[in-house]
Order: structure tokens, then sequence, then C-alpha cells
């Protein structure tokens, strides 16, 4: 089993987080991804931390299974290289901003011109149009000016940034789906498309909810901290050794939880009748149970709810997160090969396809450079 | 222009957020979704706030441009009719916990035996396979379970959800980029696939920097507020009207800002003259700085440090993303149609591509049962 994407070619001019992630994605599914790096430096990130001797973890478990070649875009020996990759790429991708492929020469409409099968994905902070499109973005820009900040932090306090890179991660993501959308559709009409994604973009199209309510209400929502803002008990609540999450929607959920934590009179406490009173009351609610479940452990409020059927979560580190026996059977944690022996930590693949291959373990990132005499075998064989 | 999913037909048994977001997207791609609801009660949104008069807004704008009919997966008449429509479909989309499709004879296994060229998209909170694969998920527990909201909060607080539902949608993404993939694949198989995505893991899947920092340092990282860990001034400030960004990375524009913000001596300041002084006394450098952005408002400071070279940018509510000019030129703020003639607002499609129309006006989200007619027409004319 060789994967749906096996056996296309996506030729990578993409550094730090949105492009890498996506040529990553790419290539769980099956594609070969060679990674074009600028001679000496390479990818920004290979100097990111956190290092291990000299080794950028982060570098190694983003490119992991990636071939790199070095070459300097304004060097004709490696332009003539950079155009053979071309002449046999399925999938170009880039993340300068807009303006720079074109003074290279390689501007979307030129490569249509030469390799009308090319497809041409491009990513940067807001996109090929629009009066902002010159401006550089950094994840925690697109996060705040698209409104997700806004809506995420304690209630009434400050916006926070998401703690995940998903100003970067998400566009990498529709990415990827515009990319085999136009693999796909290249199959009935011959030819390669652009597909054009950025972040700023991304971050409004997952507001969805958020949006919804401004325009029906003409206010716009603020940061709701770790609680429903409608439902109560739906947050987080301590145990002995960490935090958890109790979700119950209804008032037989209410009823149940009361009932497994040993405190069946707060069913009928007039301060908590109905979800109105609860959400009314709600931190003097989160009391009366805190009270209780501080009493015990993470572990042990969560199997006693979910046995009783009230939905309930551990609040995870990334240590806990990384050892959950779910993600674990789901080869969501793998190891990634590293010289040293001692492997690298990344996510793994989540589209699991029944036909593609899924594993716990990644080849390793390369060298900077390190692919160069086989990429070049490989297109003077073509 | 016909968009690269047309001709595609995708039968859609989904409900709530994750796999009707899949299907919005692929339907902005070109494909053609059906949305098989209950008899009578239809998707769970319908009756989500915020409402219109009796309308579910939220249900409107994750819809738009669906056909719908309403079958009884337990009728036999019904289930002909559904037979009849996975005969003719490309893809079918569920997100029952796993075994109620196998209990309803709709399993993968017999489904692929049957209609073998169907391709097959499972959601579910933890995924087919596994330990908890039968537990009950919601957005708030995933992003909990998987880590997110360990790394998202003021700094030294109690972890925050994400504002947006990123539990679901994420998940609703790389459902699509898998579904796409069998499509392409199927053309040179002329096979299905199944495609199974679990929200957990789709959020342990945009961990990335935090899992090799735990890896390689054995501490997880805690919340960051809005502040880079790393970097000063990286982070928010109040101005007149509200608060923006400054992501100033390095010395060179640490200068350039102080300058702007007609401060220099900020710069030869003996508390903030390298980037580790200004971390170390970030709260200090906060407050000088505000004590100048506090006199104007935030479109004075974005315009200003923009010019200066400084990226900033503005925290924008929901609202403000709405009418944000370069979201607008995107083409991100749609218009959902409306019996009422007021169109309801929706996120347009991020995806951009040469061979895609994109249009800020969106087609209107269907009455429950509206399109039985026409499908059953469609289906016998067949």
């Amino acid at each position: 089993m060789k994967g749906p994407l096996h056996g296309i070619v996506v030729v990578d001019l993409t550094h730090v987080l949105a492009g890498p992630y996506a040529s990553m994605s790419l290539g769980d599914l099956g594609a070969r991804v060679i990674k074009v790096e600028r001679p000496g430096i390479g990818d920004d990130t290979r100097a990111f931390p956190p290092f291990r001797e000299e080794t950028s973890a982060y570098f190694m478990t983003i490119n992991r299974g990636k071939e790199s070649i070095a070459l300097d875009l304004k060097s004709a020996d490696d332009r003539a290289i950079f155009e053979k990759l071309l002449a046999r790429a399925d999938v170009l991708l880039e993340n300068y901003r807009p303006g720079v492929m074109d003074r290279l020469g390689y501007g979307w409409e030129s490569l249509h011109e030469r390799y009308p099968r090319l497809i041409y994905g491009a990513v940067s902070g807001f996109g090929r149009t629009g009066p902002d499109s010159l401006r550089p973005a950094y994840d925690m820009v697109v996060q705040a000016r698209g409104g997700v900040m806004s809506i995420t932090g304690e209630v009434g306090g400050e916006p926070v940034r998401v703690g995940a890179s998903i100003g970067d991660i998400v566009a990498g993501i529709f990415l990827c789906e515009g990319i085999v959308a136009a693999l796909y559709a290249r199959e009935r009409t011959g030819e390669g498309a652009l597909v054009d994604v950025a972040m700023l973009d991304s971050q409004f199209a997952i507001l969805e909810h958020a949006i919804a309510i401004t325009n029906e209400t003409g206010v716009p929502p603020g940061p709701m901290g770790a609680r429903h803002p409608s439902i109560t008990p739906f947050e987080s609540f301590h145990a002995s050794d960490g935090m958890f999450i109790i979700a119950a929607g209804n008032d037989a959920l209410y009823a149940k939880l009361c009932h497994a934590i040993g405190r069946p009179k707060l069913i009928s406490d007039p301060r908590f009748l109905t979800n109105q009173l609860r959400c009314d009351n709600h931190e003097l609610l989160k009391r009366e149970i805190e009270r209780i479940t501080l009493g015990e452990t993470v572990g042990y409020w969560v199997d006693l709810l979910v046995e009783a059927g009230v939905p309930s979560s551990p609040i995870h580190t990334v240590r806990q997160a990384m050892s959950d026996p779910q993600l674990r059977a789901r080869k969501m944690h793998v190891e990634v090969a590293s010289e040293s022996g001692k492997p690298f930590a990344g996510a793994g693949n989540p589209i699991k396809m029944s036909i593609n291959p899924d594993s716990s373990y990644a080849p390793k990132a390369p060298h900077l450079d390190e692919h160069r005499a086989q990429i070049l075998e490989w297109l003077d064989a073509g």
C-alpha cells in the first residue's frame, strides 16, 4: 500500500510553518516532497529552539521524511536544476510574499505557460490580492486581526493567543485540501491550477458561530474562559492532581453528576434547580462541586463520571496528551528517526485511510542539501 | 467555471459542526451536497441560537447551498431511497459513533462491497479504533484532552478554551483533505476508500512546537497569554480605543519601534538594551510603551508602525474582522441568501483557486426536506 498521493512529486520552496506543515501532510498521504532550501542557511526553523546538540528538534519533526536540495534561485546553474525539477513536479509550494516569485521569473502565469500541468500552491499572510497583500504576517498577527484572539481568554479579561500556531497550521491544511482538489481536477482537464491561501482568511474561516452571533445581535462575543456561556455545569474543575472538564448539558446529566459525586441534594437545591439558575449561580455551583472533586484525582473522577454517563475529560498537559492511550492507539504520537538513535517526538497523520499506510515511526528529516546527488541523478535519468 | 469538484455528489448524514463544515467546504469546491436529515427534527443545529424569527442563523451559514431530504433510515421505503442515493453518490459522510452505521446495515465494509467506488468519510470524537472509540465528545472535551487548552490562557493562569470551535473544525478540514485524496486515488484505482478522522487526533496534530519542547526539555509548556515567551516586545498593547499587537522580533525592529513612537531614549535604556533584558523587564517596558500608545487610536498606531516597518496589527473583535477591508477584498465575508431578504452572514471559502469561482454571495441553506421532490425525480431519471 503506497498511499493515495503515491507518485506525486512536490517541490517545496516553503519555510517556517504553514508551507512545511502542508508538505508534511501531503507526504503523509504518499507524495514525495523535495525541499528546496537556501544554500548555507536553509529553512529558518533549522535555527529554531528547542535544540538537541546542534539540531533543531522543531525542524526535525515538521520536516520528517522530506528530501533536501540547496539551490540559489539567482544562480544560473541552480536555476537550471530548479527548472528540471519543475518539469518533473506535480506541485510547487511557495510562501514568499506576493511578487517575489514573479521577480525570480517563476510567477504562476509564466510557470503555467511553461509547465501547464504544474499545480502552484501559495500560502502567505494576507493572500495574493487585496490592499494589504504585501504586509508581512506572523501567526499572532493573523490570530489578532482575524478575530479569534478576541474570543479567547478569561471572561472579562484581555484576549490571549491560541497556544497552538493555528494562524499557520489551519492555512496549511486548507492549502492541502486545495492542492489535492487541483490534482483531482487535473485528472479530467490535464491542466494545473493556482491555489492561493491566506493565513488571515483561514482565521476568519474558523469563526462560524461568532460571526452568526455578531451579525444577528450586533454584539461581538468576548473571551469565554473555560466555561460554556449558556450551559452550566459545562466547564473546568480542579481535582487533587490537576484539572478536568465536566460537560453536563441538560437537567438529566446534571442529576447524574450530582448522584455520581455523592451530592444528590444539589439536584433539588433551589439555587441550582434549572439551567438558568445554575448559570446565574455558576461560581457557587463550581465551589460546591470542587468541594468534592478536590478530594480525588482527575483519573478517578473522569472514570467515575464517564461510567455514570456524564461527559468528562482530563485537561491534559502536552506531556499527558503525548502518553494518552487513545492517541497512542491511533498512532498519533510518532517517533521521528534521529541519527543519534534517540528519536524526536512529533504528531502523526490524523487522516486515517483504508488506502494509506499508518505508522508510529517516521523517517528522519534531511540535512541541508542531503539529497542533492540522488535528486540530480534522478533528474538526469528522467 | 464549475469548480474542481464539479460533478461530485456528496451524501451527507452528518449534523452539528465537524461534518457539516466539511461538506460546506466540499461544496465550496464545486461538489453537490445532499443533506440527509432525520424526519421532523433534522440537523440538531436547526435548534441552535442565534435565531432570526424561528430560523437558526447558525444553521443557515454552515449549510449554505446544500439540498435537504428527510429520511428515516429505519423505514423500508426511506432505506430504498437512501440506497438509490448511495448508488449515485461519490462520497458518503457520517459522524455517528462507531458502530451505529453497521447496525443500520450501512457500515463501511458492507457499503464498500455493494458500492465499490463510494468513498466513506467518518468523523467522530475519538475515531473508529482505540480504547475510547465509543465515548461521546464535545469540542471542549477534545480541546481539553488533546492538550491545546493547557497552552492557552494567561501566563500562570488556568487553561481556557479556544474561542473558535477548533475541536470540530480542524477535524472537518482534515476530513476534506482525506476525502479529496480518496477521489484522486479513485481516478487511478477505480475504488473508493474509508477516511476515518478523529477530533482528538486532529487536536494533537496541531500542537507541533509544544510536542518538540516537551520531548526535548521534559517540561510541557503552560499558557502564554498574548505574549511571546522569549521575544520582547512581541505582545498586545492598549491604545485609546482598543488593543493591538506589536511584533518587534529583534534589536533593529525594537529601535524602529522606539523611534516611531517618539521614545528613542528607550533604545539605550540599560533596562531594555538586549532582548534578554527586555524579556526580564517586560512588564515595565509594556508600561513605558503604553504611556505613549494609550494616547492615540489602534488605527493610528498600526498605520504608523507598519509604515515604519514594524509588524503590527489590531486585535479585532469579530465585528471588526467582519468589516476588515482585506478580508472583504478576499471575499471572506459572505452574505448568505435568506427568504426574508436580509442576508445571513458567514465566512467564505479560504481556498482561492484559479479553477474555482469565488463570490461574496452564497445561496441559501435548505428547509428540512426542501429538495425531496427534485432529488427523487433525479434518482428516477438516473
